[in-house]
């Protein structure tokens, strides 16, 4: 745990950053890069799907000037959910709009949000894509909000590691003044363990009554479906509820 | 000069940004890199004091990511003084106090300054060291604010154009106004008569199911479940779709 760290004692907040997770990422320098920004920003969680080149990569330490805590802390996953099971926020990075409803944040509004949710004793991540392409469509959907970094439209394409400097540069500078925390609920937010068990069931359910058709749609459903709860970012007892709207709709009517 | 810049369209408060002055520059790399940076937040007035390698340097190319145009405007000077003379307004960034009386501005304050100083008609330029020592006192004194980024103070050392990029994405923000947070996605919001007509069929069905039991509770249940949808701020297209999940949930099994 970051909090653990005395490394980060920095964040006068005394709170856990957002994880950085990279999808698929291809160059060891990038990564080390990336390390290096992390730690400037006093972000120490870093999470890898899948890196092209294996892990440990030495490339990755040569680019970090220093960053090793960083990477010697990272962990490699298989996918992004098992990246992501233990968080309960997840924002994605993007460069261009996709087709589907999903509300777009600015680096700036991102990490206040993000600090109201870790101020809450919550805990946050960041989607970032491979170097070239981005995230893929099912990834972005699994996310609760999109982060967009306006830029010169004409020219806006920024190194893996420069998009995370300036989102973690925005994350730091809402540690230097007072922000209010806001509270929730009683009921804490669901971990993303919580809701792919839901949407997992519910399509189960669906998939067995046919709905899940043409087959060639069915990743657009699914992904529609997933996008509509993300926005709300349901609480654990909504989904408790959830659970049990679905028994109640699927029991055999006498 | 930058304001007739065809490419510079994208600002659309139309204003010449700050000329990014590098001092003794050393890596070709670093100089690309910092073309790219300006480029990214619309900043096209590059200004070099006894580049380390002469210039033109095929290393900046390389790194410039297409960011060509800045490189090719770029002038050389011979002292600091040369560099800025058209200017009014000039801003210095340190890493490290000086013993100097000086104001010390965030990026974001100096972003402020510069955007109303431009807007006044005036020009601004900003001053950044070689990569190792940064600025002489000598520079910092003859400037009119000095600007410090606030970083985790165990490990703020930054890349020269990672130190570009901030502070001119700084700029850049104050360009924008009022864009967040957006929305994707064509399908227009619900209306509240569609959403409840949605919530009416669910209702009935969990009622028919048994799941609005025991009845003293039922407000609460039918409350929690309209929050839920509320929160998410329903299409039109994704209450249609809600329409047919709810069906195919409550269709008979073969």
């Amino acid at each position: 745990m970051a909090g653990t760290d005395r490394s980060r004692g920095a964040d006068p907040g005394g709170e856990a950053g957002p994880a950085i997770v990279l999808i698929e990422p291809q160059l060891g320098d990038n990564i080390g890069a990336t390390a290096r920004a992390m730690l400037n920003c006093d972000l120490h969680d870093l999470r890898l799907v899948r890196p092209r080149d294996g892990w440990p990569n030495p490339a990755a330490v040569a680019m970090a000037s220093g960053a090793v805590s960083v990477l010697e802390r990272a962990r490699v996953h298989e996918t992004t959910l098992d990246a992501v099971l233990d968080l309960e926020l997840v924002l994605a990075t993007t460069a261009r709009e996709r087709d589907q409803a999903k509300t777009v944040l600015t680096p700036r509004a991102a990490a206040l949000h993000l600090r109201q949710h870790v101020r809450n004793g919550g805990r946050a991540g960041i989607l970032f894509g491979p170097e070239r392409a981005g995230l893929v469509n099912d990834d972005i959907a699994s996310a609760d909000l999109v982060i967009n970094v306006p830029l010169n439209p004409g020219f806006s394409s920024l190194n893996l590691s420069q998009a995370v400097l300036l989102i973690g540069y925005e994350w730091y500078q809402t540690s230097q003044s007072g922000i209010e925390p806001r509270h929730w609920g009683a009921s804490p937010p669901a971990t993303v363990a919580e809701q792919e068990f839901f949407f997992g069931r519910l399509e189960t359910e669906l998939e067995a009554a046919g709905f899940l058709f043409p087959t060639h749609l069915a990743p657009t459903i699914r992904r529609n479906l997933r996008g509509m709860f993300k926005r709300t970012a349901l609480t654990a007892q909504e989904v408790r509820t959830l659970h049990g709207v679905l028994s109640a709709l699927i029991k055999p009517r006498s």
